[in-house]
């Protein structure tokens, strides 16, 4: 579909003005810079008409009737820490910030529950809800990270074992569709059998169907310990067959993260940590919660039993808190040094747990094909695995050309050992062009549908996982 | 939309014969009573004009595109076990039997998946499922129920405090769209970032989107030993009370029952069982599974504590296994207890847990008006609250009248309280008529569209949920 939208007009931000203020709007060019972009290291920079940062869910209604009058496209935008490019305004128009909608509105006590705006950021519900005595278990990686965001791609992150994703944790939305009407799904309950569940489909929908201005989260109790397990192996292919083993124990590990021994050289490099085992090639780190360092030891000792009948001839529990802070911070750290390392690309495809050593294994082939390293690491215990295409011996320029190529065979790859494209990042633009390897006709063809009975004119957050 | 079918013609018939072989198909009403209604108390008979029983996903596709191509009503089925109409042909039409779509196609040890058709019985998903291990944790109640069926109605049940509801459990689906082209949703991961997320907007749709062929069910393994505390209360109010502080302790309960006296003097006369504590007025049946006695009994001496900081003097836990296995037996029979007992109705409403006690005793004052006596009991732990008006005092003539101000009262009662119409039985046909007043007007025509874009001609189950 070719489209055609209206530009945002002196008339429209008047309108914008009186909707929000002069002070909460940007129209120039200078100061739109950080609404540009996101965190992908691809996706490049495209400034949007006008920046419009709304404090209320009437306002963002206003916003929405107003654009949708004028055919302007809407791009809804948290902390712009996406990495995958679903937040920036590819065809310029109105840049959506929930910058101000950062409240948190209720912490309910009695049925564990947190009401919050889009713009609250994860560290500050993490530390508000632990001060009513409860807890939001996802950790995604990112702490500055919106919960609006969270929800709009879905995040995943290390604790999905126990925990599962954002998406697992929502009990309901307040949101504003493309027109301005405001919807409301689900509510303070886990069980609902009334009608379709919007809360689902909208999550996960990265704003191309609504603009999310409320969120119901559900909350658990804090675990009273965290403790690590590191143990290494002779090969990715024992470490992850330790994994089933594990999950069998009674007791259900927050995460069990793998890492080969290239991630580890970098991060010692960059990060000037020093990790363990140096002679092996692929690692374990089981994160484990628990009321007890007792029941947590108890279980460590039987996770360490299992990794000894795969190979590893020893495991570190760190003894000092400040040892195993350093060790969770070195893997919270991986992106962050690889982007030190080199130019790099990030894959987040998902395979069934099991076929992780195939896929990688398969990995490197294509890595050798094309010539390019890729450095693997991820989430062993839900088949999230985290790919970096590095660029260390060939110039940018032959990168940029081989890597559309490198990234469409890891996409065939991950499909074929059935798995998906994006674990939890999203498909943003970036994947756009490989969606069609996993998503075959019919099935986008249904997407299509859902997204033109939400949005016929296709002003929100257009060109983003499929284009009309 | 005034809806106008076409009729099953006897070429339609000579078509689905050469489909599905003759001896699949059922013409004759003698042989289609079963296939007339479900369990639902009120909702009625209505014959299909056939009934079509197809063995694979092919013949599905074939079945739907013919009725599709001809305009036949085509109305999913499982085992029939369901609550609200849902599976009830009332356009008469083509009955889509998936009674031989009964097949488990793979259970995963690796993985933790177990890939299934819809037809297949829940006692059969859990008894081959812990032949290997591993364990499917739903118990929606009715063991004959399909897995098909529960994806279809998200069922829940006692057990969603620990392990959530069906939707939780479901990883993918393999379905057919009304057109008959085929599309497959998920995976064997809990991760998933790739575009809508179909699985979720399938599951709970109640038949009206698309034919489910397939679905792929996230496991876990099998807890060691389960255990009961019945602990009585002077109040609903008070056995509410525990509620939260029980969830506040660090190991999370499968789930949490609660039943006034009125039930339990039902079961006792109609199951000629004996339930201890008749001086008190409200209980609650706390179900906790673990890895030993040991860890449970700790457990509940904790919930026994609680208990008793809210008016329970005394805590019961079977020491026999005989013993445990009759209490939680009798809160199994609740229905089949209360069935016998007077012609009644059934509500699910969920509200959030807290609200518990001001719901039901508005749910009283609702009764006294009507003159219309109303059971209750539920899944204190999640806010699913059963609530049966029952006609022991007046004619059923007279019942018959009042139940639908009854019923409109309850769910406007449920929804001011934060709540959903339906916790787990899903719309179907029965609450269709008060769906609108939890779900309002832009909220409607969303789902509207949905449903328009999978099945333009609302062939596939209609007149449930809602009408277009």
């Amino acid at each position: 579909m070719q489209q055609s939208y209206g530009r945002v007009t002196d008339q429209i931000i008047k309108e914008l003005v009186e909707i929000v203020g002069k002070s909460n709007i940007v129209t120039d060019r200078d100061n739109m810079e950080s609404y540009s972009h996101d965190e992908s290291p691809h996706a490049g920079k495209h400034f949007p008409e006008v920046v419009v940062k709304p404090e209320d869910t009437i306002s963002v209604a206003k916003i929405l009737a107003l654009a949708s009058k004028n055919k302007v496209p809407v791009t809804p935008r948290g902390a712009g820490t996406g990495l995958s490019g679903g937040c920036i305004p590819v065809y310029g128009g109105i840049l959506l910030s929930l910058e101000r909608m950062n409240r948190i509105i209720e912490i309910d006590r009695e049925n564990f529950t947190a009401t919050v705006e889009p713009g609250v950021t994860l560290s500050e519900i993490c530390s508000k809800v632990e001060e009513q005595g409860l807890y939001y278990p996802l950790y995604p990686g990112e702490m500055t990270a919106t919960i609006g965001g969270n929800v709009a791609t879905n995040a995943g992150g290390m604790n999905a074992v126990k925990y599962g994703v954002t998406r697992h944790n929502i009990l309901g939305l307040e949101a504003v569709l493309p027109n301005g009407e405001v919807i409301k799904t689900g509510g303070g309950y886990v069980k609902s059998s009334t009608g379709y569940d919007l809360t689902q489909l909208i999550a996960g929908s990265e704003g191309t169907l609504a603009v999310i201005t409320k969120i119901i989260l559900k909350l658990t109790t804090k675990p009273v310990k965290r403790e690590v397990l590191f143990a290494p192996f002779n090969s990715l292919q024992d470490a992850i067959d330790t994994v089933p083993e594990i999950l069998r124990l009674k007791m259900t590990p927050t995460g069990i993260e793998f890492m080969e021994r290239r991630i580890i050289e970098i991060v010692e490099k960059y990060l000037d940590r020093e990790i363990p085992y140096p002679q092996y090639d692929a690692f374990l780190m089981i994160i484990m919660d628990g009321d007890s360092e007792d029941e947590i030891h108890e279980y460590f000792v039987n996770v360490e039993e299992i990794c000894k009948q795969h190979g590893a001839t020893e495991a570190l529990v760190p003894g000092s808190e400040r040892a195993k802070r350093r060790l969770l911070d070195a893997r919270e750290k991986f992106y962050h040094a690889i982007k030190r390392y080199a130019p790099m690309e990030l894959v987040d495809v998902v395979v069934p747990r099991s076929k992780i050593p195939g896929f990688v294994r398969r990995v490197k082939e294509i890595s050798a094909e094309h010539g390019i390293p890729i450095v693997a690491y991820g989430h062993a215990g839900d088949g999230n695995v985290h790919l970096h295409p590095v660029c260390d011996n060939i110039s940018k320029e032959e990168f940029d050309k081989r890597l559309p190529l490198v990234l469409g065979d890891i996409y065939r790859a991950g499909v074929s050992f059935g798995g998906a494209i994006s674990g939890e990042h999203g498909i943003g633009i970036d994947k756009k062009p490989y969606l069609a390897i996993q998503i075959d006709a019919p099935l986008l063809a249904v997407m299509k549908k859902i997204k033109q009975s939400f949005d016929p004119d296709n002003i929100l957050n257009p060109g983003k996982i499929f284009d009309l």
